[in-house]
């Protein structure tokens, strides 16, 4: 009997999306539930077992050897527990003892959402082929993940590269998690069209006051929406660049629905970083669009569960 | 014939030092010059060889198995050039390649200062035990270096944990370095004096306007003096902040003449930091003063002279 799949699971505050996967990263069988994100805590516990439930129906299943969960922030994979803002029913919930008691004891490997994005660009996305490389999603919130010296870096408890909550501005605008000036403060969508209201912007006809609705008319000309999404680019560039000169990256993978307004963020964002990644070594840094689509979550879930793998044949184990 | 030691080189902008080490980093015999700062490249290059000679003039030479060099930054460890700020005549310099022709061949680790008293901390100082762990130097100017999984992380060029050079003020005052607001520009004892003086802090009948002096004047109760520390304390609370979010340190050493004023400077770093390191994972991280002395850049080129050797060993090589 081969074992060469994986389970894979991404978690977040609006769905469960589940997946076998192959070593080619492959999805071969999908399942996926709302999340029930006020529900207690076993509540939601229950739709992550109904995902689980669903793909074990499979007749693949028998040939998965191990679980890779990828989930909303912050999580601490050391203690196997996670604790995501936007599902309140889970603090310190230990969702690894969970997964394998559902799964009749498979390995389980539990890492930040941003850092399996992070796992997917860089198995098969833009930063395929990068030794050092940061990986963002610019949406509601910021986040991302870091691959240093050639590997994925999760650190202790899985949630390295977690630039959205870094100052950048230190007397800046308080942010909800506790700091002042972060870079979600700043370049979050929310924040994109809350700054742009504020500021003067009409939405159109529609009413549609989202970033998405800011890109366009920025797209269209109109200066406030511009400005808007270059004060978003200048504080993804000081983050970018302060990750780059504490890491030494070479490329900044951008996603996310923000990072899919294109040159009305890449082009402020390039000219800001030029500003602000000033030393010699990091000159060279460019940054990118993201190239895996929603899926990104599974693929680097499952990358996730496949690496440990990897790396005890690479140590000749 | 033994070869269990090391050649070191600490090179600066006012000093060349050089030591043979043993492999416990105890200092067996010393060397050093004056750095002619301002002279044509090759002259420097001669001082750093009258050091080496100086050190092969002893019988203990001959048992020197590597050598292991700290520079004044940014050093590119790939190339083995170096391009000291404060050595105008060392433009992409070719260091490495002057110490192996200087010492028929031996084998030569070159990284940055930070990155050196880096090593120094977390071989035999405050960062040992640590896996995780950000070393700094406050002073002239801002320096420092990362341990991350247990290992010394110089990154690609040999310059990683910049923390000087990240802007944590995306609005504020340009820096030499071209940027603006990076944690060096706010948080450096030519800073801190400058900053106190312009806020009307008088100096001492001595007319010492050093950082040092304003360090006593703040211990003596003076609120100017005071206040340009803690102004500094939260600007190095947003970088080591900033780094634990990014890379999971749970150690931040900080060291340099800036970090021996004490509690001037540590009371309100420590205050500032539960206001910027607020995430589950970061919230343990604590700040502790730098224990190795004057010779942590010796010392430290040294564990870096070591360390392929180990890493060899544990590899099995």
């Amino acid at each position: 009997m081969h074992t060469d799949l994986v389970a894979a699971l991404d978690i977040g505050g609006t769905k469960i999306a589940g997946a076998l996967v192959d070593g080619q990263g492959r999805i071969l069988v999908r399942a996926q539930r709302p999340t029930p994100a006020e529900a207690h805590g076993d509540t939601v516990m229950r739709s992550v077992e109904a995902v689980l439930g669903e793909l074990a129906a499979s007749p693949l299943w028998e040939r998965a050897s191990a679980v890779g969960i990828g989930s909303a922030g912050p999580v601490d994979a050391s203690a196997g527990t996670v604790s995501p803002v936007n599902v309140p029913g889970w603090r310190d919930y230990p969702l690894v003892a969970g997964v394998r008691a559902a799964t009749g004891g498979l390995p389980v490997e539990l890492i930040g959402d941003g850092v399996a994005i992070t796992a997917a660009e860089h198995w098969q996305g833009a930063a395929r082929g990068h030794d050092n490389a940061l990986c963002m999603v610019v949406s509601t919130g910021v986040g991302g993940g870091l691959v240093l010296g050639g590997r994925l870096h999760p650190g202790p408890t899985g949630n390295t590269g977690h630039i959205g909550h870094i100052s950048v501005d230190l007397d800046g605008d308080p942010c909800p998690c506790g700091s002042r000036g972060c870079v979600e403060r700043i370049a979050s969508g929310p924040n994109i069209a809350r700054r742009a209201l504020a500021n003067g912007w009409l939405p159109g006809p529609d009413g549609d006051t989202s970033a998405a609705a800011v890109a366009a008319a920025a797209r269209a000309g109109d200066p406030v929406a511009a400005a808007s999404f270059a004060r978003a680019a200048r504080a993804l560039a000081a983050g970018i660049a302060a990750t780059a000169t504490l890491v030494e990256i070479d490329i900044a993978v951008v996603g996310g629905g923000v990072g899919r307004a294109g040159e009305v963020l890449f082009a402020p964002l390039r000219r800001a970083l030029t500003e602000y990644a000033t030393l010699s070594f990091v000159r060279r840094l460019v940054v990118a669009p993201a190239r895996m689509g929603t899926d990104a979550g599974l693929v680097g879930a499952a990358a996730a569960a496949l690496a440990p793998r990897t790396d005890q044949a690479a140590a000749g184990v």
